[in-house]
């Protein structure tokens, strides 16, 4: 394939802050030709109307088009969904057409621990045996290049699972302590991400039962066992910013990181160098007793979902991975 | 009375952040006594379950009392419901016990006003000829002292009515712009008040259509054609800051401030000088041909809501109005 | 010239913010090639050491070149200094290669003028009778198409010509109140721009005596005694957002805005809609007593400087006046 | 003594943000009578000139006056100075009144590790040996009631060993990850705490190199080996969050917390719950592999600074610890 073939893209829900950045991305990308914005809530709508701030620069509506008119006439599907209402529609176009699901549906291998992080059992068990690449890039590029189903990683799973990918395996005991915006928890408005309460406050919620936990475990090849996840909510509206203390058999190896278009080793990281641009950013110093002190930082919306994402489907369609993706540097200050 | 009188205050709709305030500021207070909080969703939770910066500090519950017992066993009875919710309750305290309505209820004394702004006819048009004083004190002090009921001012209303008193009804015109915290749109989450649609944002709403428009225009002595009021919500917590351009028939006389424990001329008005304080800071500025710039701030929940109550409970009772409203100079930084 | 010609640009003085930004926009432009990047406390450290976000994204050097050397060698140089500074500088660039003054030096036409709000003298005041155009493109775009040296407007003032241009000189009055983040404030760390002086904090600076308002009564046909100015800092980074009360002979004109490609017209402006993109959004309201409300919002780096400062130098260059604008709708959330 | 007499307090330095909020919390006390306000920079300024937002409340002024003349007319002076100018002014007041020591200069026990985490040489090294007791009412409450000279903890420092308190000693390892606000900077304006630069930002500092670090491993009995400490900041004004993953002999045991007037054990420690008030609140969570899991909150400068060193100024005076400090709950929102 060639850089100048277009290639029929799809969202369906495009509605929430993932569909939205997915938006930012794709607008804009050469290769592109944005097909179908699907929400089941309207039935031609304008885009800018749902987004003020893209009067003026599209012509592009969101329609309530049929799913199988939507897989035939697309080269791949963005599924923006929340889970479970992904399993619900997957079936639409798994086979017809290429699919980046960007929920938690499709990204563990194991139904058990889906329904044990989620809360209800997954209905499409059999879809975890290998129907869909985990879409870290960095990890599984060379599948991802061949994938007809790419599962798009949670936001805070991608930036822990960086940083610990130099350890390749060794890993005794790590304590992650995440700090998070106000964007992470999503579109839909409710009390403990109302303004008032989180302006001037800092919390943690689900520590060690978070859902991205699953996807941070099986990537840096430990158990439930040997990590300590303390997700917080910040007051502030983009970016990750994560420290992990690590106890390893072995020093971290940063060559894993070699050539990454996006990956960038730091001597110290700083989330303002990562907002809107989709870079991941880690350093690491070593601590105390032997242990080893990783600190990282990604844009949640942008590297933590629809960048990556957006890495997916170059790399399934022989793009380069980067294309679309170097634009804007992150927005100063 | 005397100061070391014992005042037996209760609180309807204890939970949104006016009831939360009217706590902060009644709990140290030396005359009172809270002797129920009353919120229709508890039947007896430890006011610490529902706030828990209170945790150790107070025994206080929550309850689901009848009003006739509270009526009976109170001294006075704060109202902090929304408007319309006032309405429906009033009957079961006025005359029977000293109220203060924090709700827009009674503030009005026209009932096509209210119909005309809060989008419903008013249930009890009855009780806006006088059965109710207009609870600002640097208007109607003497008033306050002898009233059974009270009208809280509205926040907004509070300070632009301060900004435009010196004028003392000889306004020609005036063009208002305001800029209010998120706390201003109370407790309910709901989507234009969610975190990451009102960080790093600025938006008005309600230009020339706000609520509070007709008390305003009636302590200034002008008709809704001699205003223009624009209201902005910032991306902060607490505290308005508004500036008028005034167009008067003689200059402001700011002595109608002299002696007022809580009004303070000031040569430049700043937000953070009255954030978690009871002051209502003024400047005047000669501006261009005749014009007058005014600007004022207060803290929107304290001077805007639940320290003016204190204020006119104090002067109801016969206290200094000061008493409880001088323990916290402004928080710095 | 066509689209695929390659323009030597260089930038004096690419540390502070709007050196910044303009990297930020020249960077990704497909005619640009940056040729020099000036500053005298750098003998040649790498841009991404300065700026760490562009880490891995450039091999840009901040060099100490002499001027001489960078105006012959450049198409167009951005003089990104502040007021005074770019008065001791011009001479080595002007008549040599075009140029982009980002400060306050040429904007005006009367020394006297600038001496009463710089509060120094001019020391080149012939050069303010038309050696430099100045660069609003909706107001002098086919001036600016053939000019060898272009100011470019200050932000605060761009946005409130903006705001006026729809009144053609038919104006009475004008009451603008406007609200603006702290990056207005420059690079340079200072007491009144500390963070825990700002955070939560509003306050007004400079009312009726900001500098930007020679420019804006220029425009806008009026005298300073026609206009009232409260320019305002409020708790957030980025963008303006303002509100004029307007009295006027007739009624705004918005055809101004027709196919211009960086104006919206707007029902309601929303500061969120132009954060990180170019445009200037722009409402328009009927007051009370002939009055009329406008709002109006722009990125302050970019719109208020860097983008326009573009926007110019396509118009120099004959390209396209979008040409590397278009690429990034607003951030979202 | 009893409760009635009044204590005469004196502050040295009283301009920065320690003695602003030290000011904030004695101005109010029943028992103190403030003698002297002293800053080198001011002869006689009025109090409320300084800070605007004491206006009105105050006639005090802020001197400079001798410094023989205020241990002689003092009961009790706070030294708000930065490390090292603490030690040029002490004499003149130890073993003449009473002292608290804000600064860093005497709460460690051994010169060379103030020389290592300070960068100087301690100039009076024989005031480490017990001239001064550490600050921390928790651990050293009765040799604070007898003390003539009390050593203020360092705010991160205070949080972190009241996390650690439940170990009694018996930690193995323990890793630190701490959010601090702004405010933490102090007032001096400079690069790396100006408001563009942190707001939307997340950055670490001083990793395993924090001054308070000697503070912390003392009370907690263990070695710089046995601590990684993570100090962050973030943005936002007040508070410090912290998480602690401990790795210990023996499950920590809470009742150490017992009957303390300014420490809550609780479920979910959030920032916003402790902001503005001396709380310390303090969360315990099993973790993974015998991990313990201790979160932490306290405003910092008030627990963490000015109301820690009132409750050990009352303990001086055989006052209730927390006399002055009940006042305000938390605000809310």
């Amino acid at each position: 394939m060639t850089q100048n073939k277009t290639i029929k893209a799809s969202i369906i829900g495009v509605t929430g802050f993932t569909g939205a950045e997915l938006l930012r991305v794709l607008m804009p990308h050469q290769n592109i030709e944005l097909k179908y914005l699907v929400s089941r809530q309207y039935e031609a709508e304008p885009l800018a109307n749902l987004f003020p701030r893209l009067k003026g620069t599209t012509d592009l509506k969101v329609t309530n088009t049929d799913y199988a008119t939507v897989a035939k006439e697309s080269d791949v599907v963005f599924l923006c969904l929340p889970h479970v209402a992904s399993q619900e529609v997957v079936d639409n176009f798994l086979g017809k057409t290429k699919v980046i699901d960007m929920s938690a549906d499709f990204r563990l291998d194991d139904a058990a621990m889906f329904e044990k992080y989620y809360g209800t059992a997954h209905t499409l068990p059999e879809l975890l045996d290998g129907a869909f690449i985990y879409g870290l890039p960095e990890l599984n590029r060379a599948a991802i290049k061949t994938a007809n189903a790419v599962a798009n990683p949670g936001c805070n799973a991608l930036l822990v699972q960086m940083m610990l990918l130099p350890f390749a395996g060794n890993i005794k005991h790590a304590d992650v302590s995440l700090f998070t915006g106000t964007s992470g928890g999503g579109r839909t408005a409710r009390d403990p991400l109302d303004h008032p309460m989180l302006t001037n406050n800092v919390r943690s919620y689900l520590i060690n039962a978070h859902r991205h936990t699953p996807e941070i475990i099986r990537t840096a090849q430990i158990n439930e066992e040997q990590l300590n996840f303390a997700p917080t909510v910040g007051p502030y509206l983009r970016g990750i910013f994560a420290t992990a203390f690590v106890q390893a058999n072995k020093a971290p190896d940063l060559s894993c990181f070699n050539g990454e278009p996006f990956a960038r080793v730091c001597d110290k990281v700083e989330l303002s160098n990562v907002v809107s641009n989709n870079f991941c950013d880690i350093s690491v110093q070593e601590g105390t007793s032997g242990t080893y002190i990783i600190q990282g930082a990604i844009d949640n919306l942008l590297r933590g979902a629809a960048g990556t994402a957006l890495q997916n489907m170059n790399l399934m369609f022989g793009l380069d991975e980067a294309t679309g993706l170097t634009f804007n540097s992150a927005i100063y200050p």
